[in-house]
C-alpha cells in the first residue's frame, strides 16, 4: 500500500511547508477563541485556529497563563446544565436528552482543542501546549483539570490503532536522527558518529512510533542490539571498536535503551506496545533469534541501599544486593519500588539476570553501583506474568535471581 | 517527507494483513467487554479488543442488536454517580476530583469503543459497527442515546487535521478505484472504461479524503472536470467523444460530482473543507485557472414544483423556476429548500448559472426536469458569503439568476 | 530505502508529463540527426533528441522506413576507417588508436540512438521503434543489421542488473493493471473482474520486471497460483467459483502463465532470471512452500502428431503421447522441438508430470488435445539440470514420465 | 507514479542486503571469467559473476593489476577475426555477417562487464573498478584501451536517459547525506551542523543526479542559495549566522558549489544536464526566480599570474585582472585558460560580474586571490552562447566585465 504512504506523505509536506496565517485577527484571544467555538462549518474556523495556535506561538510565559485560565475557568462546565440536563435525560432518555447531557459534561475547552485540531500540523502544537502547561502546574495546581481534559483528548488520538511502528536507521531522515540524539534518556548519543555506531551495523536496531499528524516526531523509540547470548555490560555492547554480526547469526534481540520523545504526551502510554510490536516484527524477519531480553538500569537501586558505603562493596555483594532489591522492595502499594522494574513487570516481562560492573558510567555507578539487570520477555509466558503481576502483584524472576535474593540478609 | 509515507505504509501493509485472531475465546461478549474495559496496560487488551472484532464480524442481525441493547443499557452513565461526583467537583475543585467527574459522565461504552480501536486496522470496523445501528435505529430509537456516543467519537478521530488529501487518478490502486466506482452518487460510474474517462485526460481530476488509519477507503471524493469556460451540460462534460485539453489551457474547473462513501460517518462533514482544499492545490498547480464552480443537480425542484404539467414546461420557463427555486424556496427555518443548495451556499458560494436540459438522464429529468445550476466558489468572497448565509441566511446569486427568479410569478 | 524510490518516482512524474517540444525544427530528419549527431555537450542534444523523436512519432510507415534506410546506410560503418584504425592500433596499441579503432568499427547509428535515449522518457520510444522496424524486416531483409544494433544497445541497457522485479496485485496502479490484461498471452484475460479473480486473493501472486526508465511498461510478468499440491486443470485453477487458501496454508506455487510484453526487446530474455527471482523471493516470504512448478501449455503437440485422429484419442493415450513428445521429439539441432519444452528445461527445470484434458479451451484442444505440463523447478538442481541440458541437450525427467513415455510405440 | 518509486525501492533493498556469495568456487579468476563468458543463459551466470566480484574485492593491488592485465590482453580483439569478418560483412551484407563483424570488433571485456553487471549491485562495483584502473594507468599506460572499454559501456549506462534528478535536503537519510558531506569539493562542508546549514534553511537547496543501480550514491550534485540580489561573496553565503528569507521572497538563485562524486566516472558528464535541469525545475517551483547565477572560484588565476606580487594588488586590480584573464586568458586550441569558465561557458552560460574578497579563505586567496565570478545562466540565451562558444570559442561576457578587462594593459 505504498501508494497511501506517499500520498500521505506528498500532502502532509505540502501542508506543513506553506502554512502562513495571512492576517493578523486583532481580536482578543478569548473573542477569537469564542468565534472559533461558535464558527459554522469550517470556512472561517480552520482560519481561526490558525491564528489562535500561531498567537500562541509567540506568547509569554504570562500570557500562556492567562490563556489556560481562559480555557480553565471560561470554558469550564456549568453544573446547573449538567444537573438539569442529566434530569431530562433520566426522565426521557433519548437522543436530544443524551446529547443535551453529553454536551453539558463536557466543558467548552475540550470543543476548543477539537477544533484547532483542525489546522494541520496542530497536533504537535497542542502536544507542545500541554508540554507548557504541565510546566506550569506545580505552581499552579488550579490549573490541573486542565490537564485532564488534555490527557483525555491526547488519549483518544494517540490511540494505538492510531500509531505506526516504523524502524530508525542509517537510511532515516537526518531531520529524525537529530531528535534520536536529543531525546535519547538512558545512554547519550554524542555525536553523530556514535548515532551511525547505534543504527547503521546488521546488528543494530531501532524502532519507534509516529503518530500520522506528527509525522517528523518519534513518540518514543527503542535501541535493539542483536547479539549471540546475553550481554553483561552495556560499555561493551556500545564500544566503538566491537565485532559486528551478521543479524541471521543473532539468537537474542537486546533492548537496551527506550526513551520517551515527548513531554506533551506524560501519561499516555505506548512502551509496552512497542515492545511487544518490536518482538512480534523482529521474530518473523528473523525466525533465529529466540531470546528477547532488555539491558536495564536499576534506577532506585543506590537510592534504595540508603547511606551504605556502597564503594567497599564487591561484585558479588552488589549482585546480591540488586537482586534482592528487584524482588522485595515495595511502594506501600505493594509494587516495587524501582520504576523500571514496575514497567518490564507490568507488561509481563520476568527479572532474568542481575550483572556487576555492567554499566560503569558515572551514572551507572551512581545509581546501581554499575549493576543492570536483563529483563525476560517470553511471548508464552507475558500474558500470565503480567495477570499475577498486575492482580497479584508477583514479581516472577529466574531461580537464580531468587537464590541471589535469598542470599541477602534482611536489611530491617 | 515521502520517507514517512513509506514507512507508514509499509507498516500498515504488514499489520493489515497478518491480523487473525489465534484463539477464539469462549466467554461471552458482555464478558469479554468486561475484561476488556478492565485490563490494565495493553498487554492482553489487544488481544481482547481483536476477539471481539472478530466475533462481532459474524454475529447476526439480532446478535448485533443485543451487542448494541448491551453497549446502550449495561455500559451506560450511572446519575446517582454523575450527581457525587459534581456535587465533589464543586465543593473541591481539583485534579482527582474533576477526573472522577469526568469518569462519571462518560458511558463506558466510550470507553470500549476507544480499547476495541487498539487493534490495527479496527477503525475501519468501528465506522461499519456504526453504519450497522444507524440501519437499526429505525426500528429501535431507544439506541439512539449509542450513535450519539459514536458520532462524538469519530468526530474526535475524523478531525479536519488528521484527514489526507489524495488525488485520484489512473494511476491510483484498484482496490480504491473500484471504491470508486461503487460509491459515486450523483452520475453513475458504469465501467472501468467510464472510470478511464474521468480520470486519466488530462482535463480531469479526481480527489478525495483518506484517513491515515482507513488507508485503502475514502472517506468522501470529488470529480473535477478542467474547462474553457463554464459548461452546461453534464452529458456533454461526461461524453465519450469529447475534445480533450491540456490542463495548462484551462480557465476553468467544474466540481460536478462529489460523494460520500461511508454511511458509518453520517453527520461528521467533510465537504466543504475537501471542496476548499481541492480549490486551493488547483490554483497552485494550474494558476490559469481562474474560476471554480459547480455543476450541481437541483434535486428538489420537481418535488417543490409539485404537480405542474413539468413535460410541458419550455427551456426557458425551467431555467426561470429553477432560479426562483433556489432563490426563493425555503424551509420553514428559513433556510433554502433544496439540500444541495443548502450545502454549497454553507459553505460560502453563490448562485451563478442555472442551465436547462443540462442532465437529461432519467434522473436529472426526473427531479429537475433537466435542469442544473453552478454554484460559483469565488475564494475572495467565501468568507462573507458564508457568514450572510449563516447568519442573515441570505442566498448569494449573480444578477442574472437574480433576474430570472425575478421574472416568475410567484405560485401563491 | 524507500527515500529513492520515491524521489525516482517524483522525478519521473514531472519529466513524463512537461515534455512538450517547444518548436518545431525545419530542418530535415536527416540534417536533425547530423546536428545530434556532432552536438557539443547537451545544451542543445536534448532539444535535438526530443525534435527527432516527436518528428518520429508521427511519421508514416514510408517515412519510418526512409528513416531506417537513412540509419542503416548513411550511419553505417566506413570498412576504410576499420582497416586503416585496426592496423594503427596493431601497430601502436594506446588509448588513441584504439579509442579511434571502437570508434571507427560501430556505425554512427548507436551513438544516434544513445542521444535520442537522453530525452526522458525515451528509452520506450526507442522499444518501440525497432518494434516497428522487426515488422518491417520480413519485407526488407536489408535493414536486419540496423536491428542487430538496436539489439546490441538493449541488452545493454536492459542488463538483468538494471531490471527490478515487482510484485503486481490488486493495489498496483490501474495503468499497469489495463497493461497486464492487454499482454496476457496465454490464458487471456477477459475483465477486470477477470484480472481481480487473478491478483487479489491471498492465494495468487503476480510479479513482473521494469526497468526505471520504463516504469509504467512491464517487460515480462508472470502469474502465481498458490495450491495444495500439484494441479492437473489450469480451468479449475482460473474457476470464478474457487475455494481460496490462506498463502501460509500452500505447499505449491504453481507458474501458469508468462506473458512477454514488449515486442520491440524480442530476443532479449528476461524469463529465466524471472522465474530463478520469484522462486527466491517466494520461498522466503513463504517458507512452507516447497514446490515450484508450471502448469504449462504444449503448443507443438498436436502439430507434431500431424493428422493423427487426435479426437479418438482417450486420456491416456494422450498423456503418453504428450510425454513421448516432450521426451523424444526433436529438432535437427538436437533440442527438443516444443518451445516452452525448450525455455523451461533451458533453465533448469525437469518434466515433471503430464495431464490430460487439463486445459479443455478451445486453444488447448487446439494445440494439444487438452494435454498440460508440469516442469518441475527444484533450487537443488537446476544448475545441474541446466548444463546438462545446454551441454548434452538431456531432458531430464521424472521415473513417471519416462515411463509413460516409454510405453509408447515409437511413431517412425 | 509514486508505485513504481515503491516498488523499485522495496525490491532494490531486498537485492542489497541479502546478496552473500553462498559457495566459493575455486577455480583460477581467468578460468571463472572465462566461464562467465561462456555461460548460456543466467541460470548460472549470476552466481559465477558475484563470485567474480567477490572475488575482485578482496583482491590486492597487484591481483587488480593482473586481472586488468587478463582483461586487457586476453579478452583483446582478434585483428584477424576483425579483418575476415569485415571482408565477409562488405562481401555479403546481412544479419549473420554483420552480427559476426560486431562481435569480432567488440573486445570479449566488455561482455564480460555486461555479465558481471547482472548481479544487482554490480554497477557501482565496476564503477569502482574503474576507479582502481584510473589510479594505476599512471604507471602501466598499456591497460589505458581496457579503460577506453570501460568508459564506452559507462557512456551508454549512465546515458542522461537514465538519471534522476533529486532533492538533497534535511530530510535525506543520513546514508546520502554523510556522502554530501565526503564529496564536497568546493566548500568543504566541516561538521553535520555546518551541513544542516547548507539543507535545512528555506532559502538553500541541493539537487543531485542518481542512477536508478546506485540508488544510495550521488552521481553529481550542485548547491544553491536562493537570494535577493546577486551575492559578492561566498563567507557571506555560508556565514553561520545570516539572516534566512522565504525560497518566494528570492529572485536570484545562486549555484555556489558543484562536485563529481564518483572517480569510477570520470569523463561521463553530467554537469550540465544538472545545471539546466535545476534551472528549469526551480523556475517551475518559484516562478518569482529572474536570476541564475553561479557564485564560482577561478582556480586558473593566480597560476596565470605567476609570480606577481599578488598580495600587494589591490581590489580593484584584482577584479580587472581577473575579467581580464577570464576573458583573454587562452590555451593553444583557443579555449579559456580556466577550467571552471570553459565548463560554464561550454554549458552557455556568460561572465556576468568578478568580485574581488570574495573567497577569503586560505584556498580562495592561494588560487585566486579571494577573487569569484558570478556566470549566469539566461535561458533565452544560453543554447547561442553554447553554439558560439563552442563554434568560435567566443567569451560572452557583460558590458561591465568587458570594461573592466579592457582596463588592463595586456601583460605581454
Amino acid at each position: 500500500m505504498s501508494y497511501f504512504g506517499d500520498l500521505i506523505s506528498t500532502v502532509f509536506d505540502r501542508r506543513y511547508r506553506k502554512v502562513r496565517s495571512d492576517e493578523v485577527d486583532k481580536r482578543t484571544t478569548s473573542d477569537l477563541c469564542e468565534a472559533l467555538l461558535s464558527s459554522h462549518g469550517e470556512v472561517s474556523g480552520v482560519t481561526l485556529a490558525r491564528n489562535l495556535l500561531d498567537r500562541y506561538g509567540s506568547m509569554s510565559s504570562v500570557e500562556k497563563t492567562a490563556f489556560f485560565e481562559f480555557m480553565m475557568h471560561e470554558l469550564e462546565i456549568d453544573p446547573d446544565a449538567v444537573l438539569s440536563s442529566l434530569k431530562a435525560y433520566s426522565e426521557k432518555p433519548g437522543k436530544g436528552s443524551y446529547r443535551a447531557f453529553a454536551a453539558a459534561c463536557e466543558p467548552r475547552r475540550q470543543e476548543l482543542a477539537r477544533r484547532l485540531n483542525q489546522v494541520p500540523g496542530a497536533t504537535g502544537q497542542l502536544v507542545a501546549m500541554r508540554k507548557d502547561l504541565l510546566g506550569m502546574m506545580r505552581e499552579r495546581p488550579d490549573l490541573e483539570p486542565l490537564d485532564v481534559d488534555f490527557k483525555h483528548l491526547f488519549s483518544s488520538w494517540f490511540n494505538r490503532g492510531f500509531l505506526v511502528l516504523r524502524p530508525i536507521n542509517w537510511e532515516s531522515p537526518a531531520e529524525i536522527l537529530e531528535k534520536i540524539i536529543a531525546y535519547e534518556a538512558v545512554h547519550a548519543i554524542d555525536s553523530w558518529d556514535d548515532l551511525r555506531r547505534r543504527l547503521k551495523p546488521s546488528d543494530r536496531r531501532c524502532f519507534g512510533f509516529f503518530h500520522p499528524a506528527m509525522a517528523d516526531e518519534p513518540l518514543i523509540f527503542v535501541e535493539v542490539a542483536l547479539t549471540k547470548g546475553i550481554p553483561n555490560s552495556v560499555q561493551r555492547l556500545l564500544a566503538d571498536e566491537r565485532e559486528e554480526i551478521e543479524a541471521e547469526d543473532a539468537d537474542t534481540a537486546v533492548f537496551y535503551s527506550i526513551s520517551n520523545c515527548q513531554a506533551g504526551l506524560a501519561g499516555i502510554s505506548f512502551g509496552n506496545s512497542l515492545i511487544k510490536q518490536v518482538v512480534s516484527d523482529l521474530s518473523k524477519e528473523l525466525p533465529e533469534l529466540k531470546t528477547f531480553v532488555t539491558l536495564s538500569p536499576i534506577p532506585g537501586l543506590n537510592r534504595w541501599l540508603g547511606g551504605s558505603d556502597l564503594e567497599a562493596l564487591k561484585s558479588a555483594e552488589n549482585q546480591a544486593l540488586a537482586a534482592h532489591y528487584l524482588l522485595e522492595a515495595k511502594r506501600p502499594d505493594g509494587m516495587p519500588f524501582d520504576p523500571v522494574a514496575r514497567f518490564h513487570l507490568g507488561n509481563g516481562a520476568l527479572v532474568h539476570a542481575v550483572h556487576a560492573d555492567a554499566d560503569v558510567s558515572e551514572n551507572g555507578l551512581r545509581q546501581s553501583n554499575g549493576t543492570m539487570v536483563n529483563y525476560l520477555y517470553d511471548l508464552n509466558q507475558i500474558s500470565q506474568n503480567h495477570e499475577h503481576f498486575v492482580g497479584e502483584k508477583t514479581v516472577v524472576a529466574s531461580d537464580a535471581v531468587k537464590a541471589l535474593s535469598a542470599s541477602v540478609t534482611p536489611r530491617d
